[in-house]
């Protein structure tokens, strides 16, 4: 195979109870891009369409997570890739993520797998490096896992798939306002109490144990964040009023999706997470926000060849 | 039925990630009480034997958990409780859980099961209550539900069981000095780094993966807490090396059980957990520090009638 294009799925890292651990991947929200092999060493991108970002192989971070797995590589050639992106940079759903890992998922199938999983994930944490200073992996492992992952640790690391039952929808909505990972970041306290920590790690406990046993009722008890949910919600226009509609609206439960702002709710089957999708449209129009809106089922193969 | 006879499981709290969340119930090391209907109404602690513990009621964690039940049932005679006190108060394997929970669920079988297990488990929290100032569920809900179980939330309660590798045994080792519940909380800080508790929430999810998935090697991958241990386990005789010669033993894992200064080591298969035991005996041997040791499978049944 000398050329493949793939779909590159949005993910929502966090899931409430699980910050910087927890993330799971969309199925019909993602980027598209093409990667082919080429004779001369290196990456080189060569096209970007959807959104305006840099080419320049060192500042883009399918072009960083390449480099990464290309200097791990016996291949002498190198690669070059399209990039056909349809998530919104700083929207909160995995927008470097998708590139990230769906270059470096894309090449090793291009090379016939030489990488693990695991290994690909690393490399792909090198893109999210670039993006946002810190090497996260609470995007890209779902991306190239597929489902709900975890990240149980980072030294060494270590990432576990969790099963995903099957009639479990996402609704995204995504305000038109740009919040950067790394100032999202920086307003969080670097302590919590012992009593936050004692609720937090009971409740991605009782998600976990939710996703395996098919509960849907326990995954939506255990969807709550009391430790970075209040702080980081200031930060997205109404979000307390989405939240309560999405729960009103018969979704399990909703937070902020990844760093923000975009929020999401999980919901039992697709009619409830369109149910919840109105809910969410009306709250923003009333009040004169702009918004993009998805549902999907949750992405169960991760980053995928697609025709 | 007029009378009945129950072991009452020793349990074994926190397991290394789940402070104040998770638990487990023993198969081989619990006490034995034996429970019958009176005409006259109230608890009566008739005999205790094993250890020196008070009769009245008010003052016994069997009563005191007996009289919340009877406060909510429509029962109006009452029972008479005889305890064979096996596990030594202060120990750190749930002595008080195991007559709270004990007598509750023998009272409750006696009633034809007027209660669920979820109910039994606020009754005998009266018990802990009285025991060390905090109802925590940590202890009496694996006495009850049997087998490993989550405390996910307080309010309201909601107590998740957690399914048991069939393989996996418990050992045990209590040197023999007291420390107090109440005394190895005052010790704990209030707060904890945002890092510590990413890292345990993360560890406490891969330990609930692994036991759903009988991945032995993840649950030892996962076994670990950077929180309470470093401060409980200078209070415990030569733990640091009684944990390292578990694990050089092959245990997955190990670490305080409850508030202490019981150690635990949890391994695959009984012929691991007796090399572990070697271990454990050998070394309080060597500095002369008096203990019991116990080998234990997990018990899946919680309390449970016997003849």
């Amino acid at each position: 195979m000398e050329e493949i294009k793939v779909f590159c799925p949005a993910t929502i890292a966090n899931v409430s109870c699980g910050f910087d651990v927890l993330g799971l991947a969309l199925d019909s929200v993602g980027d598209q891009m093409t990667v082919r092999k080429t004779s001369e060493n290196g990456i080189r991108i060569t096209k970007i369409t959807g959104q305006d970002l840099p080419l320049a192989t060192e500042k883009n971070v399918a072009g960083v997570a390449g480099t990464a797995l290309l200097e791990k590589s016996d291949y002498q050639g190198g690669f070059e890739i399209e990039i056909d992106k349809r998530i919104k940079p700083g929207s909160g759903i995995g927008s470097s993520a998708a590139s990230s890992a769906g270059a470096v998922w894309a090449m090793n199938e291009l090379l016939n797998r030489p990488f693990s999983d695991l290994e690909l994930v690393e490399f792909a944490m090198q893109g999210e490096k670039m993006a946002s200073d810190v090497a996260h992996a609470d995007n890209v492992a779902p991306a190239i896992f597929g489902g709900f992952t975890l990240v149980r640790s980072y030294e060494p690391l270590d990432i576990v798939s969790i099963p995903t039952p099957s009639e479990l929808y996402a609704t995204v909505i995504h305000p038109q306002i740009e919040i950067k990972t790394s100032d999202s970041r920086k307003i969080l306290k670097t302590t919590i109490s012992m009593q936050q920590g004692i609720q937090q790690w009971g409740n991605l406990g009782g998600l976990i144990a939710g996703l395996f046993k098919n509960d849907y009722d326990l995954i939506g008890r255990s969807l709550h964040d009391h430790i970075v949910e209040p702080i980081r919600s200031i930060l997205i226009p109404a979000f307390d009023e989405i939240k309560t509609n999405a729960l009103k609206s018969g979704a399990l439960g909703s937070g902020i999706s990844g760093s923000g702002p975009s929020i999401f709710a999980l919901s039992r089957g697709e009619k409830i997470a369109r149910h919840v999708a109105d809910s969410m449209t009306d709250t923003y129009q009333k009040i004169g926000v702009d918004f993009d809106i998805h549902i999907s089922k949750i992405n169960n193969q991760g980053v995928k060849k697609i025709n």
